[in-house]
Formats: C-alpha cells, sequence, structure tokens
C-alpha cells in the first residue's frame, strides 16, 4: 500500500456539499466526474497526496443510496494506492480478506479498482486501486 | 489544510485488530499510546504521508464505546494536518462551521486538536491537528 489515494464520503446533496468542502478544505474541486456504472456523481479535492472524493447517488439502486439509507451520510471508503493490484488481491485473499470483485473494474480517475468487505476489515470498506496505463 | 494526517478507525477489539491491519497494510504499528483523557488505545501505521490510527475503548464512557454501540466498528474520523490551529479554528467558525471544542486540546502523537462536529461537514467527524512545538 503507497498511499490513502483518496478518501469517499457519501452526501446527499452534490452541490451544497461541494461548496462546504469548498469552504472546509479552502480548495475547489479539481474535477467531477459522472460514473455510470456505479450510479453515482463524484468531484475531488486535493489534500496533499491524498484526495477528498464526494459521492452523491443519481439512482436508487446505487450503493451510495443504500449506504446513506442505512446509515446517513458520511466516509463510505478509504482507497490505498497499490503498486499492482492483480498481486494486491491475490496476497490479500491468501490472508483470508473477503473480495468484493474478483477480477478489477474500471472506477472513477482513470484507475482499476478492487474493494474489501467491510467485514474483513473492522466494518471499513476499502478500495485498492491502481492508476490504469 | 496541508495534508490528511491520520484517518481513525473504531475497533473492538485492540490486538486482533492490530494484526489485521498488519496485514492489510503490510507494515507494523510504529506506535501505540494510551490516551487517558479519551480513554482509549490506540495504535499508528504509516501509509505514505497519512497514518491509520486504530482507537479502542478503556471504558464505556469512552466516545469509542459510543460511535461503536451505535454505528459499530468502522471510520470514526478524518484528521486535517493544519500550520495554525488557531487561525483555523477562527476561519471555521466565521464560516459557520461548528467546533467542538473552543481551545485547542492534547491528543495522542504529540499534536494539539480541535474537532469539528459531523453535522457541520455531511457527518463526517473533522479533526484539525498541529504538531506541538
Amino acid at each position: 500500500m503507497k498511499k490513502v489515494e483518496h478518501i469517499g464520503i457519501a452526501v446527499k446533496n452534490f452541490s451544497e456539499a461541494n461548496s462546504l468542502y469548498y469552504k472546509l478544505l479552502g480548495v475547489e474541486p479539481y474535477k467531477a466526474e459522472y460514473v455510470e456504472s456505479e450510479g453515482v456523481n463524484t468531484s475531488f479535492f486535493r489534500v496533499g497526496e491524498t484526495k477528498i472524493e464526494l459521492l452523491e447517488a443519481t439512482n436508487p439502486d446505487s450503493a451510495i443510496a443504500k449506504f446513506i439509507e442505512k446509515r446517513g451520510e458520511g466516509i463510505h471508503h478509504i482507497a490505498f494506492e497499490v503498486e499492482d493490484i492483480i498481486a494486491e488481491m491475490e496476497r490479500l485473499k491468501q490472508d483470508g480478506f473477503i473480495l468484493l470483485n474478483e477480477q478489477p473494474k474500471k472506477g472513477a480517475d482513470n484507475k482499476l479498482v478492487c474493494f474489501v468487505h467491510p467485514k474483513s476489515a473492522n466494518g471499513v470498506l476499502i478500495e485498492l486501486t491502481q492508476e490504469m496505463k
């Protein structure tokens, strides 16, 4: 695990949350992106080497909509950058971690991603992320 | 906000969680510290410029015990490093954020800290942290 690549925060109202995190962090989001496969609007703020990602559901079946329904707004996941996602997935599986996807999938921000089940990590949804070449 | 200084994770069983995050992150905790004022055991893992902090309650009145009772284990807070905590607290107050302490207090890892109410930040408990001289 090279660094905390980003922290994902589930929000109800994208434009209000973007204004609020702009005030909080003192920087504007450098990018906004709609990820159709996940049913989310995303925006990214840089803080040091890490990004804060705001996530708003665009349909009621989105994982973000379900998360907010169950727990309210808040931190949804932590993403760690890895060099070789396939090797890391293999290593974690061998160590007993439960992966939520068998193959890396295409995430926001030009990344390959894989999620680790929160049951495996004290209630924390972990994302592995590797830059796509 | 200079960087994500650490991410705090509330856990039930400190030694099991330390073993698990050692396996997950591939590094050992570089420090463990009992913070009497907060009623917590803490341990710290380095990942890039950020630390992962595990938090276990040492008494039932601890904020961590109450968090776990209400929401289960999981991510408890994000801490941002600031240059001048007093100035940042003033700036955020002016911008309408609700601070949970009026004065900076002494936290783990030789820091001055202040918390921002999760109501102010889409359900996220934010910590400001400044290295003590």
